[in-house]
């Protein structure tokens, strides 16, 4: 399992030009250009299956996070069942290796799925096979309880000798007006997001790392998502969410590199020296909301629009024509806003917020039904920023006070995850939080 | 919502050239051909959005039966909440109308989801607003409990007036060796199999069903489906289940249109006069199974093959060389069956079952975790036959008395439902069974 320390990784077992190489300079540029060049798009010098399918899996940042949004999410979280700092690390250098070769579409390792002799068990489960990479993108982030105490584990020692390394932006989230949060469906030491335009691909590589950490990691709760919400680059559309509404219109977006530096990079000045390996992430916030879909279908069309703050059908704030129209807070009718006070797309503005904006990745899910009748469906919300305590919470805190729209909002999942930088060639996940 | 009552009912409007018309005479060909020729394949005479991925609605069977499998499903099971014969009649018309729209990638009703007035409630939910038809099927089926007493409600009357017309084949599954059934994710009055290329559309269709069925359906439990886990054509590729084996591969096709008659559709002889309205139709079984994959992951690759009694690679019966070989059960090597008698492969074959075969249309699922550090996983398993007590139940008895694949397997959710025959221009759903 050293493949990761090769600088150039061989795909096929050929020695493959890099992608970063080709791509010039990494980081959002390059992870945008892989990820988000429409799905056709053939990325030169790669080998392996249907190259044009890959999305690079090094690079300044980690993939997932600005790569344009892929169909499918399987995210899973993890505890840390052991309280060795070796066999951690040990783990983490296999799911690298094991990551980067998924998202080229390749087993766990060479011939893990049948190559081993019948007399081991595959180190691959063999689901994926044949399958395209599906731009396949693999996300890795750390909780607050692989420091110290956390709301899934308030006893818990600092197991690892990290707890000052802990950034500063890392902590649980504090409880809001209105959420039924259910620890089995929150918190995490470990999170994977897995994105892919096939379920099969991403829900084969949640497994397979499950599986790799055994003894290690247990899985703590998962969460498939069927169809994104959210578009991360230009060339989206924008999709609809569970309320029939085009959701993250207003969504920063890969190409807005500017807007990404102030609100998702973390910069050098926002951790001490002990926190550095930070610098270049990000922290994802992942809420699972519950949808009440059936008193929503019950509302009129108007107060859909007004809890909403934009049109259904083209999705433009409300006074305005295309979506793309700068929502204008200022436009009254018979003296009180078109754009209620109590909106959605108002309290979530910048203009309400400091400035402040969220990178959104979320998904629509369906979890079967609630035994009364309804449907468990909703938006699995995951947001990037570059500090979820300056950024996600004072929103969030606004909206579940003010917003209409949480008559209809269970929020139940909740958690905070650092995301690390992308790595550069040989690293493994983690390196620079535990080196 | 009298548009079922015309002949060649209008799309987006237009008056519509029949597709069963184009196509000539409907039923297995004409779906086959529909659903069965590749995605791309154009129909001449539709109209409307992307009319090279809408299924025929009706013809001589359902669609969603042979059509070739979509990728993705949302299974739904309800419970039938009113005694009024009329009002589950209104409701079956309304759906009826509603779903030959949905299957165009058409809204509920003509502009349900915008048009209705901003101080109406949309009647359609919007979410597929602008989505392909996808290849939505929508196939209804009715279960014992409608008829009478049943394992939801062993005290029910027979509110409908239809007991009599209760067709031989329609009776709760009994119980089998080694499942754990959960009476929250089994049984149901009414069943919608919604299957299409995209979740988003077959979650938007059983939602907007379910939401039309307002106080006189409840849903009881409802299931989605990652992935297909069988093939229906010829001209489908085998994809594989949570075991990382192809399935299906031995699957009664669209094309067999012999054995389809044989052990798929019901015919006349099969029930007495009153249950006629079933000639044409079949019965589906649906199977929750949930698959204990970390105990499987563990098993040598023999051990794998030996159980399922075909390769895990190119999924050729044990002893021969390519997936559609005939499996060879007398093949022995040092005095043993090649493909064991406890295989899977083996038990299941028509030469162990009196010939019965089985049309499956299963689906890949993953549903979280479990609380103990296990994915919820598994094959949602249904499938088509002519009489579920001649050939589901007997199979199932000797597989999970005699299957080494048993042990792997946590069978916990349980439906048998009659699927009536396909409908003619103008009719509704269960118009024969009611009229």
């Amino acid at each position: 399992m050293e493949s990761t320390d090769e600088p150039q990784a061989p795909v096929d077992g050929k020695p493959g030009v890099s992608r970063r190489t080709v791509l010039g300079a990494a980081g959002v540029g390059a992870v945008a250009l892989a990820g988000g060049v429409g799905i056709g798009a053939a990325v030169a010098g790669a080998t392996g299956p249907e190259p044009d399918r890959i999305v690079a899996f090094r690079g300044d940042h980690q993939a997932g996070i600005v790569t344009e949004a892929q169909d499918r999410l399987h995210f899973a979280a993890f505890d840390v069942i052991t309280d060795s700092r070796d066999e951690l690390i040990a783990m983490l250098k296999r799911w690298t290796a094991a990551a980067e070769r998924l998202t080229r579409g390749q087993e766990t390792e060479p011939d893990g799925a049948l190559g081993l002799g019948e007399y081991h068990p595959p180190s691959d489960t063999g689901e994926a096979l044949g399958l395209s990479p599906a731009h396949l993108t693999l996300t890795i982030g750390f909780g607050p309880g692989l420091f110290g105490p956390s709301a899934s584990d308030p006893e818990r020692k600092d197991r690892f000798g990290i707890a000052h390394r802990k950034p500063s932006a890392l902590a649980d989230l504090p409880a809001f007006a209105q959420e039924k949060i259910e620890p089995s469906r929150s918190f995490g030491d470990i999170c994977i997001q897995a994105c892919a335009d096939d379920p099969q691909v991403a829900v084969h590589a949640v497994r397979n790392l499950a599986r790799m950490g055994v003894g290690v990691v247990s899985v703590r709760w998962s969460q498939l998502g069927f169809g994104r919400t959210s578009a991360t680059t230009r060339s989206q559309d924008t999709p609809r969410n569970m309320f029939g509404f085009k959701d993250g219109t207003a969504n920063v977006r890969a190409e807005d590199t500017d807007t990404l530096d102030d609100w998702v990079w973390v910069g050098p000045e926002d951790n001490p020296p002990a926190a550095q390996w930070m610098t270049g992430g990000t922290y994802l916030v992942a809420r699972r909301i519950r949808m009440d879909i059936e008193p929503w279908d019950r509302a009129n069309l108007l107060e859909q629009e007004n809890i909403v703050g934009r049109t259904k059908g083209e999705g433009a704030p409300l006074g305005k024509d295309s979506e793309f129209d700068e929502p204008d807070f200022q436009i009254t009718s018979y003296g009180s806003p078109i754009i209620p006070a109590t909106s959605h797309v108002r309290l979530a503005h910048p203009d309400q917020n400091n400035g402040a904006q969220l990178l959104r990745r979320g998904y629509n899910f369906a979890d079967g039904s609630d035994g009364f009748g309804h449907l468990d469906a909703g938006l699995f919300f995951i947001a990037f920023n570059r500090d979820t305590f300056k950024q996600f919470v004072p929103i969030q805190h606004q909206l579940s006070r003010k917003d209409a729209m949480t008559e209809y909002l269970i929020p139940n999942g909740s958690a905070n995850f650092a995301i690390p930088p992308g790595l550069k060639p040989g690293e493994w996940w983690g390196q620079h939080l535990f080196a």
